[in-house]
């Protein structure tokens, strides 16, 4: 009965194109607005390509698609994190301590495109591209959308629309500005901002330094991260300050100076940079923020799905995974709720899953300063060691932050943070108090971590307001 | 030579007339625009006045001033909570131990009459009604306004601009609408909502309830409080969902039900309100919010400062003294930057406030769930009474959270939350582990809540990122 509804879909970017192929596979009417040139139809040049994380949370919505074979092709594993320090040496930081734990580079537009075309696929799924939407009148159900190339202006209607646009979403900023109902929004941004550059393949066309890992250069108040891509480059990304420290985005203004930074803090990425000055005056700076908002949804009539309802920070390299992990529970919300107008169906939504988008953008910006800073100290260091070593020899009894957050796609973000956090402070506590130290019985040290998470969930429970 | 310069102050409200006359007194030429009408000119009937809680930071600033006898004068004193519950049984709490510390009530309209009349009386100071700023274009240092009487539209210049223009600052909406910088913002709703009631004088013109205290009907998902006017009324203020619970402000839409609710929940008080539905159906819902930004201020430009900086719930009876301890160290940063430029006055009072309103706007939402819920609970009555008999026998050594927040005026904000939370969560969880209790001796509980309490802030340190 439901099948016979319309959906307006606003944005083809990667939640979009997945919400499409998802409902399609559904028998929903979908019809699909995406303000961007299709990008299967566009050049980008290899090395500039934007690449991300892809890892179990994202991972189960490419399954419940059934593309998990195609997807695969386009990863690289990434086991650890590779950190480089000052004078150059490296450490290798494995992810997990069981070998299977993983995640993956991939890049964003062919991760993109394949979604895009399997959507396409269904006669019940459209895209139209280079039609921007302006704004969204969620009393009536219609949009309003400009088309880029001819300027003609029209509006949409539909049973319900779904708005996958991005951290900038019209379908947010016409709750914000129409005040027709208690909108709770917040944006914030870090005092950093990033760049992209790249690290170029060798003249043969390998990769110029270790392929499969997350690289990092911690520098305490900014650093540099690199994520291979398949035609043997890297992309790089600069986290840096805007206006604080020694070096920063305002005063990095100049080709010797720029030159001067990486050859103080990052020489062997500048020896494999020779495109750095390029790279860095070609490509904008850009912004970090986080948003949050609530209600998501309007009625039965408009739902922020995404980054449109949750713009995160790319440190935990969840974006993408927390977006389609979205769809899944869309999904199961829309299984759960046959019969159900739409109403229900987003309310329904947006309890089950707000609790847990809120969490992983918290835990996006605690990573922030785990990458740039904690990885490079020693407490930490030990910290790192212990849980390796209890994840490889308790693989079913110990999971860390990190694997509960990256590869535990059947608990939620807000419960693998609650437990994570506990056990890191637990860890934390007991090595700086002397009570447990990385040369212990590992067994030892599993029961004293399980007691002392336990103590401090409890604690937190007591305390209540907390 | 900084006495020169003129400073546009767009709001005249508790703050804004506090800033006037502190600037004015500075030798600053300030000129003020207020959108309503001159308050000490238009007639508001007697039980309908709203009153605030005034205590130490906002008498800190009285005294800046110069008014403290003054304002005394507008003070009933509050020396604690009396709680109603449901068989009309009161108990009274007090706010502390120590006979010396207790709230006010005062009437917001009575106080910043008096504060707009000792600002006039510098020839200095020029405080223009009824005109309401649109905008401020920030790059020039210009306001847009509108004479609310002649409907006429102006610009006005100034060297810089101060809005004190409350939670719904036209400064702020200006920062975030153009987009020239980052800007991070938050506006956050409760799910409740508050409506306006009153307990009349009785036809003696006396008090028809305990004067000297701050009354609260707890009742878990929602509350009603009153606080004393000094016509012998009281203003009450019924909290409650909009929407969720068996009674909420979305059903509560007859004079029976409201009756039934207020004979069922609040037997007592409906016996002193005769005017219930009256008040009820004449008086509006309005919501609660929270607002933070960053930064307030556009280099040397602009500043937002009280609740357009932020805004923050009523709960812990802080709204008014937050924005008037803003006008304190606002002098204090002008005394100690005498030569410096607005930037570096305006950058460093934000470095050093803003940690300060971020921590009271978190502190003023855990007191929603401590008035409406705790204060009626077993464990959190216990640790009531061992904190007054803690600060009743110590009181150089110890403070509670409610004290630290509310009567310690010269120790900040964040320091007050960080110390007190810390304080709650030791003797709640020595109170739940059976290790203190309320018939213990009480110097034995002081030196254990000391050091569970130190234990508890050393364990946030080592986890760093919480």
């Amino acid at each position: 009965m439901k099948k016979q509804q319309n959906i307006l879909v606003i944005g083809a970017g990667l939640c979009g194109s997945l919400l499409a192929l998802r409902l399609g596979q559904r028998g929903y009417n979908v019809t699909v607005y995406e303000m961007r040139t299709d990008l299967r139809k566009t050049d980008i040049s290899a090395g500039r390509s934007i690449n991300l994380a892809f890892s179990d949370r994202g991972n189960k919505a490419i399954k419940l698609v059934g593309l998990e074979d195609q997807v695969k092709e386009l990863c690289i594993p990434m086991n650890g994190r590779m950190l480089h320090d000052k004078e150059s040496n490296t450490f290798l930081s494995n992810y997990s301590g069981r070998d299977y734990e993983y995640i993956n580079s991939i890049s964003r537009e062919k991760l993109n495109s394949l979604l895009l075309t399997e959507a396409e696929k269904y006669d019940n799924v459209a895209i139209h591209f280079n039609k921007k939407c302006n704004s969204v009148d969620f009393e009536n159900t219609t949009a309003h959308f400009q088309d880029y190339i001819t300027k003609e202006e029209f509006i949409e209607d539909a049973d319900c629309i779904i708005a996958t646009d991005g951290a900038g979403s019209a379908l947010r900023k016409s709750y914000y500005l129409e005040r027709k109902f208690l909108f709770s929004f917040s944006q914030n941004y870090l005092t950093h901002g990033y760049k992209e550059l790249s690290i170029l393949p060798s003249e043969t066309g390998d990769y110029k330094t270790y392929k499969n890992a997350l690289h990092i250069w911690p520098r305490g108040d900014f650093m540099v991260i690199a994520l291979p891509n398949l035609d043997g480059s890297f992309t790089v990304t600069l986290f840096l300050s805007y206006a604080e420290g020694e070096y920063n985005f305002n005063n990095l203004t100049t080709p010797e100076i720029v030159t001067e930074f990486f050859q103080k803090e990052f020489p062997d990425a500048l020896e494999l940079m020779p495109n750095l000055v390029k790279d860095f005056f070609e490509n904008p700076t850009a912004p970090l923020g986080t948003v949050k908002c609530s209600p998501w949804h309007y009625k039965g009539n408009t739902l922020l799905m995404g980054d449109s309802a949750h713009a995160i920070v790319p440190f935990y390299g969840q974006g993408m995974n927390a977006s389609f992990e979205d769809v899944v529970e869309f999904d199961q919300v829309l299984e759960a709720n046959k019969d159900a107008d739409w109403e229900t169906i987003f309310t329904a939504y947006e309890k089950t899953r707000k609790k847990d988008t809120d969490a992983i953008a918290d835990l996006a910006i605690d990573n922030f300063h785990e990458m740039k800073d904690h990885v490079g100290q020693a407490i930490f260091q030990e910290k790192r060691k212990i849980e390796m070593a209890l994840e490889k020899e308790f693989p079913e009894d110990y999971s860390s932050k990190y694997s509960l957050v990256t590869f535990n796609e059947n608990i939620g973000y807000r419960e693998a943070m609650l437990k994570g956090r506990a056990q890191d402070k637990a860890i934390l506590k007991m090595l700086a108090d002397g009570v447990i130290s990385a040369s212990d019985d590992i067994k030892d040290i599993l029961d004293k971590v399980k007691i002392e998470t336990e103590a401090i969930l409890d604690d937190h429970k007591v305390a209540g307001l907390r």
